[in-house]
């Protein structure tokens, strides 16, 4: 377990009070970062179904999954055995029968066959089937939408999820220095991209990396301009920008950070680009701070980058904390135009300022935390471009 | 491109073949593998909404998704660049419109509009919410269920498919070598683990390895007995058990191996097990051949093993070949009771035999390829638990 148990008896707390103002009687959440965060799980077994359940009038949740992963269960939800519970194997897979039936059937016999059951519309795990089974198996209830209760209490981090983020931080900070040790003309992508995840999951002497939500975004020469693809074999050249995307994790929490190289000479223009970017970057931190609003941190980069004629169509920063593959971001806050989010301390955000084109492309990143009196920057790496002549 | 056009509008021809089968005009798909399968795009951007479209009166799909990932998908999508389109920034991530406003438009300005438009009821990238959008936005269309079509194609390897995947049992061998080397009592979990993934990432000489679509489960001592879990910062001990299911890969083409280390002279039970499972895995393999069915293959095995009076409750293997995080099966087909599906030549399988107990806990598997007359194993690695004393 990653946390004490007062930790997740009171995130069940904050969780309960906002299942009760979206008027939700029982949650039956599948995203694995809100399990992980609702009762300590963690798994790689989000590819089949399994869920959280959370009634408003009971203190603990309910893990139900797979019988294979029971023991996984057992050994990292904080709550004790009879709240950890399995399907029969013989519901997984099969067209004529869902584990959705077992976990209606769960809810039932504790009181929640007639009430409001929250369920996610807009989350992976929870496919159209698996509703529509959820919801077949419970006629007597009404089945409401669920989406972002749990990751809107989740937005302002307690002081041991600070912890964790920070000790990413610190690993985050290796894996920035084996980008700028490793990158070099002739050098493979692959081997780059192998030392970086090397150095993320072996993490420091004092503790081990986890797993990103992501694998690194090394993409360089030909590749610079794109955003999500992911190495190749290719070597690196001799005048060409390389732009890294990455993530740190210490049991599931993240520091993410982006950074640029450029081997050789910069071309003017990506040179000006940097200067540019470091002076929005510090404008929109300078406007990250409690009761701002989501949208004026990206004004105030947008600001700076408009008066360089340049702009930038999507937001700058999200939410995050907790992450599974394919995804570290929270889903609820973003740093763009509309969103009136307010800004509270211990909120943390990944603040990514990257602009891409044919003819110069620019990563550079920072996971921030929203103090008493501004944001602070988790991992201590510099931020302008790295030149490697 | 991972392969060159004529590879894909064999397979397209395949799948236009299969969605009249199914009575699908139009099919919007959205798992990476399946759009891996049917365009060449591979990026990891499946977090957000995006999807390939297939007509079954045109010869070339769409890729439509978000913009920023518009250059990615020009690089590796086989199609003309008029085939490759962004939808609008402003529908991402509101509650009010939808990107899949933009895809039912494309379709219907393709004559799509009033056919019967195939998409997925049970794939995770496909949720209620993109289902229900896409259904709104056409109205005179008949919304069926388009799951599996494309992985049922996908079952049968084409011999390019099976050149990736022996390149990637060769990185598979050296992880495998990598892990019985690495492992000894006083190292850490994690740092075994980050040289696995350096090794994998790296691949060999010759080519670059790509990511798996799962991080190794290295489970060890205490969490031996576990499927799903991750490595820990705990250090190896001097009597115990490791297990290692581990996914090696070449451009998203995997090859699959679980095997097991035990540190120190193993008890007698473990040892028994490992015999029983080596028999077990021979007679599966025996049994896997052209014209079986799958559940002759968990048959074979499951006659060897209850002879020695055990029973595992979970199928013995799926199809594997392309995958994208968090999965590396296809979905269609299982070794267990009950599936009728025939085996022929090119499927490739995962045979996964672990076997899970608090007293005792053993894990073998190999990737298998269906031949003329029996089964092939991709890699050369020693099946039997490996002892270091």
């Amino acid at each position: 377990m990653a946390f004490g148990e007062d930790e997740y008896r009171g995130r069940l707390a904050k969780v309960r009070a906002a299942m009760a103002e979206a008027g939700i009687d029982v949650l039956v959440e599948c995203d694995p970062a809100n399990m992980n965060y609702l009762t300590g799980y963690d798994g790689w077994s989000y590819y089949i179904p399994q869920c959280a359940v959370v009634f408003e009038d009971r203190d603990l949740p309910l893990w139900i999954g797979r019988g294979m992963d029971l023991s996984g269960a057992h050994l990292t939800c904080f709550m004790p055995e009879d709240h950890v519970m399995a399907y029969p194997e013989d519901l997984f897979g099969w067209a004529d029968r869902h584990p959705m039936q077992f976990v209606a059937a769960e809810i039932a016999a504790r009181g929640g066959g007639k009430r409001r059951v929250g369920a996610a519309r807009d989350c992976q795990q929870m496919t159209p089937r698996m509703r529509d089974a959820l919801a077949a198996a419970l006629p007597d209830s009404r089945l409401i939408d669920g989406d972002l209760v749990v990751n809107r209490v989740r937005l302002v981090k307690s002081p041991a999820e600070i912890v964790k983020m920070r000790e990413a931080a610190r690993i985050a900070e290796r894996v920035a220095e084996a980008f700028r040790e490793g990158v070099r003309p002739g050098v493979r992508e692959c081997d780059v991209a192998a030392e970086l995840q090397r150095v993320a999951t072996s993490g420091t002497a004092e503790y081990g990396g986890d797993y990103p939500a992501s694998v690194p975004f090394l993409l360089a020469g030909p590749q610079a301009h794109t955003t999500h693809l992911t190495w190749t074999e290719r070597r690196f050249g001799a005048n060409e920008t390389v732009c890294l995307q990455f993530g740190a994790v210490r049991q599931r929490y993240h520091c993410v950070l982006a950074r640029t190289i450029h081997l050789g000479k910069p071309p003017a223009a990506l040179a000006e680009l940097d200067t540019i970017v470091m002076e929005g970057s510090e404008a929109a931190l300078q406007a990250a701070r409690p009761d701002a609003r989501c949208e004026d941190v990206e004004a105030a980069w947008r600001k700076v980058i408009s008066r360089h004629g340049l702009s930038k169509e999507q937001r700058i920063g999200y939410p995050i904390g907790i992450g599974y593959p394919p995804d570290w971001g929270e889903g609820t806050a973003s740093f763009r135009p509309g969103d009136k989010t307010i800004l509270a301390p211990n909120m943390t955000f990944h603040l990514f300022l990257g602009m891409w084109s044919a003819e110069r492309s620019h990563v550079a990143s920072e996971t921030i935390r929203i103090t008493e009196s501004g944001a602070e920057l988790l991992a201590n790496v510099p931020r302008a471009m790295f030149v490697k002549t």
